[in-house]
């Protein structure tokens, strides 16, 4: 399964997915700066693997800037806001800054708090893993024997630490042989289900059939569809969710 | 209003509709071979546009071809067959093709029957483009003022002689200060929407917003949307159509 993102002592290397397909390019970010670029430009996309960038961007920062502890702290704070203001629409992001000022408004000091911070995004990282794989455990409880999925826009190992949300779905049912073959919308405007979603499939030897977001409707019409798994950037405490546009017309 | 084809002494003159909205160019079809790619290659397209234009193919080719009026029979049989197989989907064609038959195998004899089949094709363009009128009527008077009306695909000017079906509603409604505003689904995967309807509406001065396949339900939802006229290339006895894929999404 491909990595979407990575830190080390280098730096924080995020997956470049404007080239993919056709080019698997990993960018170093050195700063949060070049982190809230790479997020505004869509080298990375997907709430969650927006939220744990964010939060390796405040990691990263405490590690290079050298300040003391004092400013330090008010830097991150500055930090955090120029982060807010990438993404609007993802609210893992909102949730991994708030996690990561509950580590520098804590009282740790110096290098101790630096450990902490880069402990704190690398957890945030594993912890999304292993959410997304409960995610796709309990999905696939939902999918009887020979299913046909249907998806749109990437909520897969592309969008997330690894594993997907909607995609994980798709991979445990994969895994306990359950899944027939997923029909991914291409997605448009920017294409996320062409580019990403059949990428991605198509590296775990997953069986995808693209096609035009207009088709949907026809294939559900000729019951080759038997659910429909989608991601979403935010569910509101009445149920109500936001995703890509053509998710409600699939719903 | 834009012509789509007409038919001079040098041949018949299609607009190149596979080089819009980037570039306005005729090209012009000497023999009904070259007409026949022209459909195959969606020079031309758009059911009544391609069955006016292979009824000017046979035209051209008894016009141009030379044989005795025995010959000429024979060879426009051979014609109407490989005219027939440039593009199954398209009803008009077959009943294009028909209606020259007759002319064909009636009475005529030599020069006579060559003008008759050349007076036949210009007398079903003139018929089109009096149709796409009274549908224009018709359908319109079925709008409320201020009218919202989505569509999909082309169904207008360029895909007919002139006027339009599905906009031909649209014009007429605009004609009678009825229309709010047209939005335009881009249709995917060849973009008729986005190339062929947004061009045609600008030329005429209607508004017009394009939207992605997958807006369409989210637009509805929001009320944005009055109704949704499109084209059909075929209707069948019992009232099922058939057209552009994300058309039984829309309904």
């Amino acid at each position: 399964m491909v990595e979407t993102l990575y830190a080390d002592e280098q730096g924080l290397w995020l997956l470049d997915q404007r080239q993919l397909p056709h080019l698997v390019e990993y960018r170093c970010c050195r700063t949060a700066v070049e982190v809230a670029t790479a997020i505004r430009d869509m080298v990375v996309r997907g709430a969650p693997a927006i939220g744990v960038a964010a939060a390796f961007a405040l990691a990263l920062e405490a590690r290079e800037c050298g300040l003391p502890v004092a400013g330090l702290r008010a830097h991150l704070e500055d930090t955090a806001c120029m982060l807010a203001a990438t993404r609007p629409t993802a609210v893992n992001l909102f949730w991994a800054l708030q996690r990561m000022r509950g580590v520098w408004e804590g009282e740790a000091q110096g290098g101790d708090l630096r450990q902490r911070l880069w402990r704190e995004a690398e957890a945030m990282k594993a912890e999304d893993i292993a959410a997304n794989r409960s995610i796709g455990r309990h999905g696939a409880a939902l999918l009887s024997a020979g299913s046909r999925v249907l998806t749109i826009c990437n909520a897969g190992s592309l969008a997330t630490c690894g594993y997907g949300t909607a995609l994980g779905v798709v991979r445990w049912a994969w895994a306990e042989g359950r899944l027939q073959r997923v029909y991914a919308c291409e997605t448009r405007p920017v294409l996320q289900g062409a580019r990403l979603t059949v990428w991605e499939l198509q590296q775990d030897g997953i069986p995808v059939t693209l096609i035009t977001d207009g088709a949907a409707g026809y294939l559900m019409q000729r019951g080759m569809v038997d659910a429909v798994v989608v991601g979403a950037d935010r569910v509101a405490a009445n149920g109500d969710t936001a995703n890509k546009i053509g998710t409600y017309g699939l719903a």
